[in-house]
């Protein structure tokens, strides 16, 4: 006996460059990936409609498969009409690509048992025009041999607070890298992580690192010392986010 | 016994993303991609410096391999030092990739045997965010085969002035189209155009007038039609800028 209308939970695949947002998350300036899909629901629906990501990105970064849920009037639309209504009211840089019925309950961020982002290299002399935006440049020696070594060290699971940025408040920093493959295609160097979950800026610090030693600027030993460090000491070479893609949230 | 002081001819090779920029051509508000490297000449040098393209690119056209030369004071910079100058007075989706010294009377547009323009169409219900810009979109069915056909009635010499945007100038229409390769992987549909030279507008009419046909909205007779009208029926259909790459300018 609700004085509430019913509402269904909605489950939402999308894409979206990030160079034109500031980050996902709601601002205050309204020009968050949030806020765009907030603004998109309410002219569709008439109403306020809060947008749950299943986490943040950073300014820059981009998505080729964040998760969010909503919750909108219960048979307002069709699964495909909510789609095509969304897209009609977003810029093309933002695209709903998929839309589910989300089971009861069920919540894009909590829910979340694991991520997987993927970092683009450009590794050559000169980074191309068309990938300004889209890939971090490197330009002198990558040893990717050793790349894969030390990748190989953060595997399974470890405090990582030594490769997350403060955002001044006490959590729990043990999380399980499940994966990291490195691969070479021409000039790009691309990265994949697949973990249970990532910190702030973790991403970022994990590849920023990995690259000072894929380069002969830092030994090998260090990711150990980082690891074993649990945040005593921590690491502040972040990769730009440029080159990182939230590539899939796993439930 | 000239007064002028002794130049030498550089050859410039050329990357561009088309989209910040008018488009190649010197503009009245300077946001052209020729205004921004004679502007970085020009501060290396301290005086004027003409650059000479192959050819023009329209508005939010790519390129991949523009050419152009351009004279600088005798023995002023090694050619390294040229690139790195050049490049470092320019905004990063404009590149030079390659310098060479030209030979004695060069001409980038005039000494051009051919040229090589790539098309490519995203074709799938919605545009990749991170393609906005860089492909034009097609959702409806589109017969690859049909496509095929009918992109080798153009090719060898023909009057194309009926794939042409009329600048208002009498010209030579006829132009001999040496190659179209038609190729598909994934969502992306990519045509390849070499030909001797190419008339105004031509690679858009002649890809947005391919893609009516292989999508069985026109008839692929009409192509016959367009070639033997000589310009006295012309196409409107248009490609958008977004999807068009020159990517090369053969000598």
């Amino acid at each position: 006996m609700s004085g509430k209308a019913a509402t269904e939970r909605l489950k939402l695949l999308i894409a979206y460059d990030g160079r034109p947002y500031r980050g996902w998350q709601s601002q205050t300036a309204k020009n968050g990936v949030q806020d765009f899909i907030e603004g998109a629901f309410a002219r569709i629906v008439g109403e306020r409609v809060v947008v749950h990501g299943s986490g943040r990105t950073d300014t820059g970064v981009h998505a080729l498969g964040q998760v969010a849920h909503a919750d909108v009037p219960l048979g307002k639309l069709t699964l495909t009409a909510w789609g095509t209504a969304l897209n009609a009211n977003l810029p093309p840089e933002i695209r709903i690509l998929r839309i589910r019925k989300a089971p009861a309950g069920f919540h894009a961020r909590f829910d979340a048992c694991g991520k997987i982002y993927t970092y683009r290299v450009y590794h050559g002399p000169m980074l191309h025009p068309l990938e300004v935006g889209r890939a971090w440049h490197l330009h002198s020696e990558l040893d990717l041999e050793l790349l894969r070594d030390c990748a190989a060290k953060l595997l399974g699971e470890h405090d990582f607070a030594g490769f997350a940025a403060s955002r001044g408040r006490a959590e729990d920093t043990v999380r399980t890298l499940r994966r990291i493959d490195v691969k070479r295609r021409g000039s790009i160097v691309t990265l994949t992580f697949e973990g249970s979950g990532f910190l702030y800026r973790m991403v970022r610090l994990l590849t920023g690192t990995l690259m000072r030693c894929a380069q002969h600027r830092a030994p090998a030993a260090w990711i150990d010392e980082l690891l074993a460090g649990k945040g005593r000491i921590k690491t502040s070479f972040a990769a730009p986010a440029d080159g990182l893609y939230l590539t899939r949230v796993l439930y």
